[in-house]
């Protein structure tokens, strides 16, 4: 079972991450990488400025550019990279031409008609794409994942809504990769933390209400609870580290919310890890820099889960470029090719 | 009008920012360094590490350290950077002698007996000297200043009680130089967050009740709210930054809660910075390296004040060793001098 | 006496180093702000992203950017922080003019009329002025100071020239101040060295035996040694520290080499540090964060001088934004006050 | 084949090294780990503070700590992570006993008739091994490898060596975990490089004259050449980088260094890097972040080959506490194993 896979944005970070995360994938084969103008028909090797690791893999260097167009690529999926306001041109094209895009982008994440999802999270969102193709004349379909910072708690929030969420607030702690490159100037975080990113707080309060939410028909009813973010970006090189508070609708112990966390359990998909929710019990994890590759950099690692005055509180990390991104729309391809929706 | 100084723990690195402010002080002359055993007789520029500027203030150099024993030391009031445990034992051999101690150790916070003031907030608790030293039989007395992460936000919420403080969650990144020296080692935080500081949490949540809590008769009454606190250590060298959610009893504007902070009034004390609470309008600030200087370090600063589903969110900033610390204390002496308790 | 100056090249990095060191200059008074098109006719103020400090100074807030067109300003001394590309082309049409230019850009450093110049080090290659007017034709002229990781070592080496040098190596651990803002991105320097900086160590190796060449007749004679760098980029935000290795002509002690450094007297200029070359006793100094600031960042800091098998080698320290920038382009423009050129 | 192997000094920062390394070792079984006094008798995952990666290997866990004492030890070969001063009393006790001891402790490395080894540098050093039995009459033996400073440039130097060196200077960029653990204050090194390492100078212009020297009869004559090493430290984690400078006794070419470089041939060893010096050809490599792990760790990266005025300058790097330490003394091992010494 191969699949061709086709990825737009190759050369920026998250671009990197997805030709890392894809080699040697069992299922996904990258045989196209489409780019803007100026690097169309020269080699990945030759024009990305390569980042990520201390080397390219070699299968990705001779793989020559293609352009941001449908109608030059043959592709059984497309993956893509593009910053939102490419990705809002450029992803429907594809779409209406039939192809399956699987879209970090956030262009049209909180479409009513675009499924956003976390496969362990909202898999049932996947109806929409019907929805979508019928409400749009579209042969192929947009698919999306959430911003990486709200990725990481969503996962957490998931197991708890049973009990019945009445607020949660998070302060993240955010990677420098998060940026992108070259993004944050060495001289403005050295020794310092930068408390604010743009639009950061508004996606954090937005997407997981959606995520969180239910299918009722053609569309999404959201959560009903209300989420308060303060975003932050500290000198680490990758991982978001949150804490979060959330109230319940119940008296909930400590223990009720391991229980729930280790009650989440992964897919069968090539890209899931062995563990969703991973819990540290020592007092001072997770860790960014210890804990960012746990389950490759696909789980979320909790820890310092405690009670306080009105409900619980706790860590959670995951690594924003992986989980929180290349890694997450590629589970989310997987996700579509064990749906039949490729 | 001079007043000699004495200081207890002076080679920490708490002990030598006293060192540092007290250069040129306008009413103290730091006359007397008391160390540990080991340290007594040699000259505190032979023994000190120092590490908080490029030079020692030439005027400490020469000083002999003399042991921990009032006895031994002729001073008008008595400054403490003493870990807490020696605090214990020490600073009450102090207070019984006659000696005014005024102490950045967390050993007598929490004493019903013992004054836990920031001057611009709770100066009127100094009225429990007198009850200190009745009950204890003491001729002197000990004032205490909170931990470093309190301090900061206390001073904000302290403009705010008249709106009714409901809830008060806070999420801290603090500074390496809260840990002393040589404290946090740097395999442990390099592209790297500790989310973990021990007891902080605890201080955080008790410590500002008391300061923001009403002087009945011979005790303080508890603030009415509660907080809940999430403590995390971040690579910079010096500026705790706070992200802070209230919840009022009452709706609060963001021009309300400006309002209140510009009311904040500094005392007329040498260490006071023109202004208390120094608030940032741009989208990115406080930012620890840019900011925490503010005022010499005294000024707490704030920005991002915004709105939420429940209340009012903000950031706030502070010097940790200066605000935090050592010039806590120093300030605290000066209202001391000021009211006349010394 | 109040001369009016004019800076090219505002709003960068060094740019804002002129404005800060220029805030209550004695003798200059910063009045025309020259920037690019864009900027024209906007304050200063509102668009500077102004990084060196937490405040732009008041004074330059609400001056108003003018053309870098030499008919449009009023000034007596015009300073240059302009990247060399547009320094090739503006600074000429100002010296053409009539303007004395003094420059930090490296474009017309090598020239041979142009003075290369350290006041302490070669303030008789002023005489260059002179024959640059006469063969160009121009009313003005223009100085410029060397690169900032020349100056540090130079300056060393000009009290040592007695010895005779055969040789000289240095590796330089430069701050990442030295490449502008926004500069080195954060994910490339984090945890990281970067052992190469475009064009440095040619400069390196070039500039030096200009400055200290001879005079003769109308040109320079370079220096009759070799000098082999190597330069690497360390996450420091300010200082660029220096190893050292030199070879002399006779048998050289450390102490000889000492009684060197302390005979090279400063100035008599505003911006002249107290000392030009402190020597540091300590083991392990200089270091960049707590000796960049000595001498207001205008003193060379040297320390760890030994002997080695063929000479001498040591550490040296210094600002590279001040000493190496734009306070090296402000002490060339008081001397030239001083030796009447203005 | 399977070689029961202990480790003396197992819980600092290298002894997590080595157990790192040898998890799932071909030809090594890490059965005893030996600590000081207060550890013995304890489980090594309940002593360790394990820091140099997520998790302490599942295998070591719940190994039982024994004494330093070679009657209480059952094992085919020891090795050392001792600091020098007990590893000064420790290590002849066990090579009195028959022990094979490969020690990363520099406490015996100058001493005559102990092998100090780099595989692919000096093997037949080994035959001091008998010269030292001899001797000392010890039924075991001990060897020793370099710092690991010395360790990346002496492998580069090795295949220099026919074109008759003359000088080296070395200019260190060292890594932090160089020092161990707790090491270095974040509070010193943030922001900041120490241009001083206690003894490392030294070192670095010893060990490596003995490991470059020539086999006579019972001794080694030392490398008739000289070095002049200045090191510094840097805030990175892993990976010492190196400015090297070579003279030699004859003309010698960019390429003539390449080639040379390309012929050192990697022994048949389990712990052997495929190539033992990588050749970086981009301008700005190595760099420790992006190239410290490059052949696990084992291999040396060099890149910036270039010529100056009086012969070759280049950079180095490597992996500090594996091919500089643990590594180092587990391919010193394998040696053994292979020439039969075990």
């Amino acid at each position: 079972m191969h699949y061709k896979v086709c990825l737009l944005g190759a050369t920026g970070m998250v671009g990197q991450k997805f030709v890392q995360i894809l080699e040697n994938h069992p299922w996904f084969k990258l045989t196209s990488l489409a780019a803007s103008e100026k690097r169309i028909g020269k080699r990945y090797g030759s024009e990305v400025e390569w980042i990520v690791s201390s080397d390219i893999p070699k299968y990705a260097k001779d793989i020559e550019m293609v352009p941001l167009d449908p109608k030059q690529i043959d592709a059984d999926i497309v993956f893509s990279a593009l910053p939102p306001e490419i990705a809002r041109e450029v992803e429907p094209k594809f779409a209406e031409m039939g192809f399956a895009v699987s879209s970090n982008a956030s262009a049209f994440r909180m479409h009513e008609d675009v499924p956003l999802v976390i496969p362990e999270v909202n898999s049932e969102h996947l109806a929409l794409i019907e929805v979508q193709k019928r409400k749009r004349g579209w042969d192929g379909f947009i698919i999306t994942n959430p911003n990486c910072t709200s990725t990481m708690f969503v996962i957490t929030l998931k197991p708890l809504m049973d009990f019945g969420l009445r607020s949660v607030r998070i302060a993240s702690m955010q990677a420098l990769s998060g940026a992108g490159y070259p993004g944050v100037p060495s001289l403005a975080i050295t020794d310092n933390v930068i408390p604010f990113i743009r639009n950061e707080e508004e996606k954090c309060e937005s997407e997981p209400l959606k995520m969180l939410g239910k299918l009722v028909g053609d569309r999404v009813e959201f959560a009903n609870f209300k989420i308060s973010a303060s975003c932050h970006r500290v000198p680490v090189l990758d991982g978001h580290l949150e804490a979060v508070w959330v109230e319940f609708e119940r008296e909930v112990s400590v223990e009720d919310v391991k229980k729930a966390f280790r009650s989440l359990k992964p897919l069968d998909l090539p890209t899931s890890p062995r563990e969703v929710i991973v819990i540290r019990e020592e007092p001072d994890r997770p860790q960014p820099r210890l804990d960012r590759d746990t389950g490759n950099g696909m789980s979320v690692v909790v820890g310092r889960i405690r009670r306080d005055a009105w409900g619980i509180k706790y860590m959670v990390l995951g690594h924003n470029t992986v989980r929180g991104a290349a890694g997450a729309s590629i589970l989310n391809g997987e996700l579509l090719v064990k749906e039949k929706f490729v």
